[in-house]
């Protein structure tokens, strides 16, 4: 059994064009993506898919800086007071023996508040991430009262996203959010795994220093992909939290073979956690055909990834990353639920 | 009497696209700039204009992390082997949580070597970087030779450049550069001063925690202003820098009455530290028609300014930084290129 959930406003985060390549190219994070999972979540008759409840803003709050979430809820009104229509971009960050001041324009505070500029703030975006954000925390909650598993249709997406830092797509950590309503309604332990093709830098950074919270991540090697500035091996967490990350970073091309025995290494870290509740950042672009991702899984691979995470046998909860590949990515998603189905029969 | 040195191969550097205002724009730190620079220099008839000596690679590698400049110079042979052809933009950075690990992929390494995505890399920027930095080494040594006064046709520009980090149009420090040569020529003490409207990050730096190199800077307030995160009045210097450093912020619209309770200050400073050498670095986007800027500075203030300086009676290297309105651009030198030399009259 497995409860599924939408965000209805997705399509409200819509954004023209992102910095690729020396270019602004379109955005490969743009809505038809949430079309085409929710159409074939629909063929393979899952269940009904919920329209998530409003848990409110306190969760985030709770989550992520508060000075962060007032910008982002503000960031497209002081953007268009300096007489600017177009999506909102950053164009300069904290370099090397910079400091990381809070400046008061808001071309500063785009750049202080993110780590890329291929992440556009439109006028409807706080709007999309508010209720992607509700969306995890249903899932969350349906796990928590005792679904086996739940998918939480999440657009935009987070895993890039930390307490106070935006880019990758990614605003709010929809993941982390999850993780968080599993261990405040009672989960001791929540295991974080996360099979999305990019590391996922803002949720590591929210629980890298937290023993309550494993986060472990295949992903290709950030020395030569984006983010490239955190999902090293060498990264296991810190303090309360030493010993609670994995990195399992792979190479370009990575086949299934490859795949499976990093996902049995994470497998085995989760077991050895012993975590009351699995939280999956769910990206689809390991797939061979995804536009701007190197690996080469087929969708009958992530049927194989979803009975390899079901037989982990953990009250799951999916949150929806990645993936680009608009011909493959329903697919992709409901070989990927199937699996788990298939492996709590 | 000043002796006049210009870059040869600045239309080298003639990027097509910045990212400002969350668009690709032409880049406004163009080659025309130089020309009009050039043909107000002749028309002022302040004498010749002398080619460059080449000073090599060391002094620049004596400055500068010899991985940068590496990279500078392999930046593009990376960026078409990836089967690039436009020029080359950073698209993410070492954002907050994120480690300082130097990727191997170029777009990991550009996001790691620079500030910001408005500053383009071209298949030539390296050859004209290379002769901008030379172009300020020649003016040094006029000065270290004699010369009451030289000024460095610099271009591309400098002060936003620190030894590791390009932005702002500038990849290596020109003014840096031009000061250590007159320390490496004797002098004890040298005294930087930065008129250009932008806070000059990098040099300041460069020299933050040096007691034989001040920084002085009159800019536009970084709270409102790229580049945003440094170049505040806090900033004084440390170690044995402490106090060496000046930082004059101020506000939109400031006009010559206030500018010039500014630099008086900046003097004083300048006295104080009594320096054997000066480099001023020359920025005329003060200007009142400045398209990126919000001084209002007129041509006549050039030469205010020009005339201040000149009575701080040092043996002083001007370098050009920014300045962008092309209409009033070479005006504005020789104005203050012209105060300089009334002063020492």
């Amino acid at each position: 059994m497995i409860r599924l959930f939408a965000n209805p406003d997705h399509a409200l985060q819509n954004a023209r064009a992102e910095l690729a390549e020396g270019l602004l190219k379109p955005v490969v994070e743009r809505p038809e993506r949430m079309v085409r999972i929710l159409t074939a979540l629909e063929a393979a008759r899952f269940g009904p898919i919920e329209t998530p409840a409003d848990h409110g803003l306190d969760p985030i709050l709770a989550l992520c800086d508060p000075g962060y979430i007032d910008f982002l809820q503000r960031a497209w009104a002081l953007w268009t007071a300096e007489g600017r229509g177009n999506d909102a971009l950053p164009l300069n960050w904290v370099g090397r023996g910079m400091r990381r001041v809070r400046p008061r324009h808001i071309d500063g505070l785009l750049g202080y508040y993110s780590f890329d500029a291929g992440t556009p703030i439109t006028a409807t975006t706080w709007q999309a991430v508010y209720r992607s954000a509700q969306t995890a925390l249903s899932a969350a909650r349906a796990v928590s009262e005792g679904s086996r598993f739940a998918f939480a249709g999440c657009r935009p997406p987070g895993h890039h996203a930390s307490g106070d830092t935006f880019g990758g797509y990614c605003f709010v950590n929809n993941a982390g959010l999850a993780a968080q309503a599993l261990r405040d309604a009672g989960a001791d332990r929540v295991a974080i795994v996360d099979v999305d093709y990019h590391h996922g830098n803002g949720t590591q950074t929210l629980f890298y220093d937290r023993g309550d919270v494993s986060f472990v991540s295949l992903h290709a090697d950030p020395a030569w992909e984006y983010p490239y500035f955190l999902g090293y091996a060498d990264e296991t967490g810190a303090g309360a939290g030493d010993g609670t990350t994995l990195n399992l970073p792979l190479p370009f091309g990575t086949r299934w073979d490859r795949y499976a025995e990093a996902l049995d290494r994470a497998g085995r870290a989760v077991a050895a956690f012993a975590p009351d509740g699995l939280v999956i950042s769910l990206g689809t672009d390991p797939h061979e055909d995804d536009p701007i991702s190197r690996f080469a899984l087929t969708t009958e691979d992530f049927g194989r990834m979803g009975r390899v995470i079901g037989a982990w046998d953990r009250p799951t909860c999916v949150v929806m990353e990645g993936g680009y590949d608009l011909a493959s990515l329903g697919a992709n998603v409901a070989a990927f639920l199937g699996g788990l189905l298939d492996a709590a029969r």
